[in-house]
């Protein structure tokens, strides 16, 4: 069946295999696989990970907790700063589920603690380089104020220290990202020696999709954390971190008309449904890449095939005179969507190939 | 009551006026006052809409149309090119409502009639120097074939021609704003002419908030179509097309950590709130601007206080030392933000300043 809007297609046995891969590396390096969902958000696709052996999961905030804790997952960390005005959702959590907290701050933790009626475990949120959230060494006093805050309490246990290199997505190369995350690792291993906590006493998670799929040891780590490798998308594949065939998220678009003089066609799929998240490939700013959507050549890209620009539903695909000249509205074609997270979050439901509908938090 | 997550509060009065003041304009200047519901997406909007005498509405997707037929409205343009596709859904629609579409192509008029069971009404897409959708004065021979195509109907009947002049969005001031208004109104009627179409026997319509917002006239147009001037936002401020005090929208976002050392602190409010639409302030790439949401100073921005980068569910927010000095984990700020219809369509359900939880499709 055609589809009628645009639509977010899923293969079932690439996700898969892209499950099986990073849980046999996880095993292979004596790491916990803590998965992060935030990227698929579906209990459908969740449950390709329990088929793989995975236990513990990562999510992005307490209400995708709670649509997964309704499936039965138990042991769940939200990556995410404690948000203080949540705390009645933390209590609801906490009493059901071994729930895993991100603490950055001293004050934080004695509020969270006045206001906890259940157990949590908490992690330390370190900032190895990417300086978005957490502590750094020249933190030391506060790592240790927050270290004694919880070593008093009956309710927050503290479990480790955890960080995001969401700086690899900056690098230039594959190279680069395996110096980041190399340097990432030894920044959290050398503060946690610093605060003075013996390894047995406590564990290291590491995230980011670029450093768990070039690395296969995380010297030191206790856990890995990775989300978007499940799908990939066209930013992974230019970072130089998966291969086309490991993408298994493609959008599939009407055209709606064509403009041959401009080596340019609209098709039905804009900001509302790609994400305006762009990437630049060259020197040209983009926001999916033409490809395939056949099952044997799924996911092969159209040289110089880009979504230049995204309007609230148009999308403007730019390609060689060939590929435009034969396309014609009211077919579809495929895209790569730039960052298969945020499109996922916005499509909601998608599809596997096979038409089925997959549910979506 | 404090939200506990982030919320997206619309203020009814400054809505209404924003509606009184548009509605007021289009009828001094005797054109159709067909507003483009994208924005708000909501039934109760909507209805603020028809107090002020609405009566006809354009939306970018049949689905929207669907959503907003079923209260009653029965007039609806749906201003996206015809996609082929979705024939089915413009049959249920044309058997209810009086339903305008898009062409701009003849092989698309035909394919439509080949599937079309009720009547409908065309406005031919004119590009006036956007270059998104639309024919050019070039290809008149294939707006001739259009017309002729639609004068042998009997389910199809020519409207008029219709732009959408969102170049102004690049314009650097408003007084090049208005340039690009005048000559995309000019462009309209040549090209109505060059086509032989006497003006009494088809309409004109023009689209773009800064156009609506600047200009008081719409020579030889017959109907207006801006969206964005219901809620106006940052992008709309920056353009010079409004004022903070006619901004209806704000995001309000919990604090979850500062951090003094880089005058930044970090907020609940991500991509999949604010979308990652983006804009440049002078220098500097923002995705929102830190503001008052109290009663008394509502929009009032806070001079340098920028998001200057989002991930998932993460804002930075970069501001003067006093200010980040000043913010405290678990409490709220608001924010103005880029582009209220691609946050509106993220956060959906959005929120009176009441606490009247608000629909959205």
């Amino acid at each position: 069946m055609e589809p009628a809007g645009p639509r977010y297609l899923i293969r079932e046995d690439i996700c898969r295999e892209n499950i099986r891969t990073m849980a046999d590396k996880a095993s292979s390096a004596g790491v916990i696989f803590r998965p992060h969902f935030k990227t698929h958000q579906s209990r459908l696709v969740a449950r390709w990970f329990r088929d793989a052996g995975v236990t513990r999961i990562t999510v992005s905030s307490l209400g995708m907790a709670a649509y997964f804790q309704q499936d039965g997952w138990d042991d769940i960390t939200v990556a995410f700063p404690v948000n203080l005005l949540e705390a009645g959702l933390i209590n609801e959590l906490a009493a059901k589920i071994r729930l895993g907290l991100l603490i950055e701050d001293g004050e934080t933790a004695s509020s969270l603690l006045r206001k906890l009626k259940y157990p949590a475990e908490v992690y330390i949120k370190i900032d190895t380089g990417y300086h978005r959230t957490g502590l750094e060494k020249r933190d030391l006093p506060e790592l240790l104020r927050i270290l004694e805050i919880l070593d008093k309490s009956s309710l927050l246990t503290y479990r480790g220290m955890i960080t995001h290199a969401g700086n690899t997505y900056s690098a230039s190369s594959p190279g680069e990202i395996r110096r980041i995350a190399e340097s990432s690792m030894q920044y959290l291993t050398d503060i946690a020696r610093e605060a003075g906590i013996p390894s047995s006493k406590h564990l290291l998670s590491i995230g980011d999709t670029p450093s768990c799929s070039l690395l296969d040891r995380f010297p030191g780590m206790g856990e890995i954390r990775p989300g978007n490798f499940v799908f990939y998308d066209l930013m992974q594949k230019e970072l130089g971190t998966c291969s086309c065939r490991q993408i298994a998220a493609m959008m599939v678009c009407p055209v709606v008309a064509v403009h041959p003089r401009r080596n340019q066609a609209v098709i039905y799929g804009g900001a509302v449904h790609f994400s305006k998240e762009r990437i630049l490939v060259g020197e040209k700013t983009v926001y999916g890449q033409m490809a395939s959507c056949q099952p044997g050549s799924w996911a092969e890209p159209t040289k110089n095939g880009f979504l230049v620009s995204l309007s609230q539903e148009h999308g403007i695909l730019e390609a060689p005179a060939t590929v435009i000249r034969a396309l014609k509205p009211g077919t579809t074609i495929g895209f790569l969507p730039v960052h298969a997270c945020l499109t996922a979050n916005l499509m909601r439901g998608y599809y596997l190939v096979s038409g089925q509908a997959v549910d979506h938090f």
